[in-house]
């Protein structure tokens, strides 16, 4: 449906426009906004409203259901968009009101003021109507900071409230069959019923949750990464030097969030990378990842062997200043380590731990990321920026799953987190990769007793490695699984992993996939309220309410579509019957009579019957074994 | 790619053919047949070639990898195919050859006889050319009464070397890398790393495998459906009052077993079920499965309150004589189950449930189906046909997942296996469904409790129910699981599933889908070989030899196209870098570094590299830390 345009024209800030199809509401939604305890907390959720349940005795109304929402204004009517002028400051105020950071009058980055003074970038630059902000000399601007001295920040209100995924007016209008949860048998999920601020900040302050929000992003609707949270999923976009603009990534990223992006990585290594990113953060209403060491490589022009601490400080802290909220960064990747690899079937596959690697042997020195990790807690904790500890040494096959030196590089990154903690900086853990399902959970085993509970953050993982065109689908086991056992963010594959760039249509394959991966975890690990989504859909389908059936799905769009290939006609939406059984065969048409045939047994009779004893006066034929007694 | 034509012109037996598309062999593969014991025992195997590895001396020779083949007859150049004559009948002579079954001047079934006798039905009849086949008075022709007489017959010696993947020529040259396995954790399997005849007579006798074989279905190619044999996968095709064809019907099973679909089962409930099932039979190389009570119900107008014993059996005995190898039996629907579904969110939602139900409650009498259940196995074991005992009360909903109601009527299928062993007619065992992960293992170990090892066959079960549109992979989740847990055969689900008819695009997808998810678990239970194909992909990837990894992969013409579209030269194919990365930035040639190293340093400098010592003489920078040195 929407295409790529791997030729567009050239990028300019004069045509730089939203994508129509970004912007719709989805269909039967409402944007609504929860109030918190000051007027400047506004929660967005979506609201989508179902149509009633014709019944024998009028009708039964079926309530809203809430669904988490990633899109940020885009999705609100109401609000103006114009990515030009980028997204509205929403913590601007909430970052000022601390007083521990300040407004520089110019970007402290070298890089970054070269790009500000190149003329030749005028036409591209995003117009920036504000400095970058620093937090003051000595201050510590993370929320971890503010967690540990006991601060309910608004972000973390905002979470609380977000997290909840109901509002008052859908608690009181519960469905008898909405409450249903199943008991889910979490792995050490220890969370209350319903998420308080205190809660939030108890989790960032042990750091068992992250809140990515850098203070140069003050345009982020804050989110939360942990595992007695929902469980989170990253895009990743980005463009190569093979193509894609400035435009397309754009589009990837309110695509992306759009279909349910909570954090989206920008991992361009082509050209203008600092442009790019500019326009994806100010347009972002979800936090911004990168991996620093991609562009600090363009620096060096590629070679790996160049790299300094010099350069790649200051990319820290372009990026930093930028706004970007987690850094990925392959500290664990020791000299020591470098040679387990050699006997992989594939080696190193993270871009950036084979970049160490050639780094470390070049030199044959520990590397910087790792002998200089303390200079970066300083820059990190200046604009809270958080910690993305990379796998460096991940598998890349299921050859070499679990192997010595993925799991010498976790223990590394379980001593980084301990340093990071020391400055109060906010950490996750990366983690793999391709692995197949039995070895799965050694993962997150490891994880958990290494790194002290900080969120794992893992790539799929891939359970084999045989259908290149369909990872997104090999790698939404594993991460439905890793995430039931205790993985807070999964990041998604799309179908072009090992064979190309996503495109839009690959952004939102993976996108959708990872929502059922990442929904199928909280199910399973019982999260509140979780099931109450799966029950209005299911309640929807039983009662052929067809449109309630889209909307309430992942992709209304294409579950209308497949629906309408066959029965396209607008009275087939309230058909009860569909192009699988046809008009005259459709066991959810019988189990009405058995709703009935129970009805009039009673709790006794049924009781009866389950003894084996006759009953004489059945009288279900003549009174017309049939169909629409409800109706 | 292969579009559906939903009102094809009108099929006849002159216009009949197959799709080209569905006989092209798959690119670089072969078809080979392996000897067995006897010269009429050709078991095929596909085998793909691969390209040499360049290295600095010469060239490294990649084997051949041999690989599972559903196919038939269709993808080897050598065979003629014509579908109006059907597949040559490979097993005719091993059946006659038992000497316990005769041939029949004319169907035994009354409207077998009646359709034969019409002539409006003549153009689009099959010209079977001969008479079904029956037990001889009193005679058990069943696998299982052979196995349990020590017999091993030619069908176990063909799957033995079936399941094996291997032959001499592969075991030769197995390459150093191809060799390693993760030992994988299964639960409860018990086989030997090679399957030998035996060990396939020994678990066909005592249940634990089940070789749908139908005397009458002589062209299938044998199998085995257990949970110590690789996991298998079912197709549904079948069309519907709204529309399809048998030309399409026979294109959805070409193209299901094209991409490994292992058995197909044909749900027919629109018109000509009769003689489209023929035409399927006859075609077809892999077993094939309905549900006679969609057909006997449609002989009494969809009235299930009309049908009758006498109808059934004499669809049973109907659809045995054209050679249908497994019945969907939903015996387990007793009457007193039936008001225990009255509470749930979904109801029933099998259909043959949901027939049975009507019926047990408008006569209010134990179903027919539990009531004759012996007379039953004496047809089964007259043509061999296998049980495959329907879950009738599965659950349609997560809400619903392992309620009262599927466990009852689990627990009633496993008195039944016991009946039916006692006839020695072979029995699978159907399952759920909708089960969130947490709740998935819960059903196998209920099953593998109740049902005596009997085979599991399962409908993914679906972790999610908020999906619609994706439910080949909401289910995909949950089927990898449960074959790891132990499941025999996973029912696809396609992409179209709760909203239409599939076509063959999504026949392909829910084919491809389902074939990942019965690797996955082949790959974590520790099968034999199942990891040869990941490590040779993986490889390959590792290696750049593009066209390579295409072939191996489960869908070689879509990993082509992905590629194809950033890169579509052909020198491309032979590039050492892919479009995600560029030629300049690439960790898999960094890693050829790496090795380059460790050979230098040998395993004492890596050790004491670890130790932490430092080495003065490294000359990597000097030596020109480039890559290709390999080449």
């Amino acid at each position: 449906m929407n295409s790529v345009v791997l030729n567009p024209t050239k990028f300019s800030n004069r045509t730089a426009q939203v994508d129509d199809a970004a912007i719709k509401p989805l269909p039967n939604s409402q944007k609504i906004y929860v109030q918190g305890s000051r007027p400047d907390i506004q929660v967005p959720m979506r609201k989508i409203s179902q149509s009633d349940t014709p019944t024998s005795m009028g009708t039964e109304k079926n309530p809203p259901i809430y669904v988490y929402d990633t899109s940020g204004p885009y999705t609100d009517p109401a609000a103006k968009i114009d990515i030009r002028a980028g997204l509205p400051m929403l913590r601007a105020k909430w970052i000022d009101e601390r007083g521990d950071s300040e407004i520089l009058s110019n970007p402290a980055s070298v890089y970054a003021r070269k790009r500000l003074a190149d003329p030749k970038l005028a036409e591209m630059r995003f117009n920036l109507k504000y400095h970058p902000r620093c937090g003051k000399a000595g201050a510590n601007v993370t929320q971890m900071h503010y967690a540990r001295l006991g601060i309910i920040t608004p972000e973390m209100e905002y979470i609380a409230i977000r997290e909840n995924q109901l509002c008052e007016e859908f608690t009181a209008q519960h469905h008898k069959f909405l409450n249903h949860q199943h008991p889910g048998n979490s792995f050490g999920l220890s969370r209350p019923q319903y998420i308080t601020p205190e809660f939030v900040r108890d989790e960032v302050a042990r750091g068992r949750g992250i809140i990515p929000s850098n203070i140069n992003h003050p345009e982020s609707e804050p989110m939360i990464i942990g595992r007695n949270f929902l469980v989170k999923i990253n895009a990743n976009i980005g463009n190569s030097t093979l193509g894609s603009s400035i435009q397309e990534e754009i589009e990837k990223m309110t695509w992306a969030i759009r279909w349910g992006g909570d954090t989206v990585m920008d991992l361009s290594t082509g050209k203008n990378i600092h442009e790019t990113r500019e326009w994806i953060i100010r347009n972002s209403p979800v936090p911004i990842g990168t991996v620093p060491i991609y562009q600090a490589l363009e620096k060096v022009d590629g070679k790996a062997e160049d790299l300094t601490w010099e350069i790649y400080r200051d990319t820290l802290i372009e990026q930093a200043e930028q706004g970007v909220d987690y850094f990925t960064i392959h500290a664990g990747v020791r000299l020591a380590y470098v040679p387990m690899t050699a006997k992989r079937m594939t080696g190193i596959v993270s871009r950036g731990g084979a970049i160490m690697a050639k780094w470390c042997l070049a030199h044959h020195r520990e590397s910087f990321l790792y002998t200089r990790f303390e200079e970066i807690c300083e820059i990190m904790k200046a604009y809270d920026v958080s910690f993305s500890l990379g796998d460096g040494l991940r598998p890349g096959s299921i050859y070499d799953a679990n192997d010595e030196a993925q799991f010498a590089e976790l223990i590394t990154l379980g001593e980084l987190t301990q340093v990071a903690w020391k400055h109060d900086v906010q950490v996750m853990i990366e983690g793999p990769g391709h692995v197949p399902m039995h070895l799965i959970k050694e993962n997150m085993d490891m994880q958990l007793k290494y790194c002290a509970e900080a969120p794992f953050y893992t790539l799929g993982p891939l359970t084999t490695d045989i259908a290149p065109g369909y990872d997104h689908i090999t790698s939404a086991i594993g991460a439905a699984m890793i995430g039931w056992y205790g993985t807070a963010m999964l990041c998604y594959v799309t179908p072009k992993e090992h064979l190309g760039l996503p495109d839009k249509d690959d952004v939102k394959d993976g996108i959708i996939t990872y929502k059922i991966a990442a929904h199928a975890a909280d199910l399973a690990k019982g999260h509140p309220g979780a099931q109450t989504r799966d029950n209005a859909l299911s309640k929807a389908r039983f009662e052929f309410r067809w449109n309630d059936q889209f909307n309430l799905s992942l992709d209304p769009d294409k579950a209308k579509q497949f629906h309408d290939e066959t029965l396209p006609q607008e009275g087939a939406k309230l058909a009860h019957f569909c192009s699988m059984c046809g008009p005259h065969f459709c066991s959810m048409k019988i189990t009405q009579d058995v709703r009935n045939y129970a009805d009039s047994l009673g709790v006794s009779g049924i009781e009866a019957l389950k003894k084996g004893m006759e009953e004489k006066s059945i009288e279900f034929v003549n009174k017309g074994a049939e169909v629409y007694n409800k109706v």
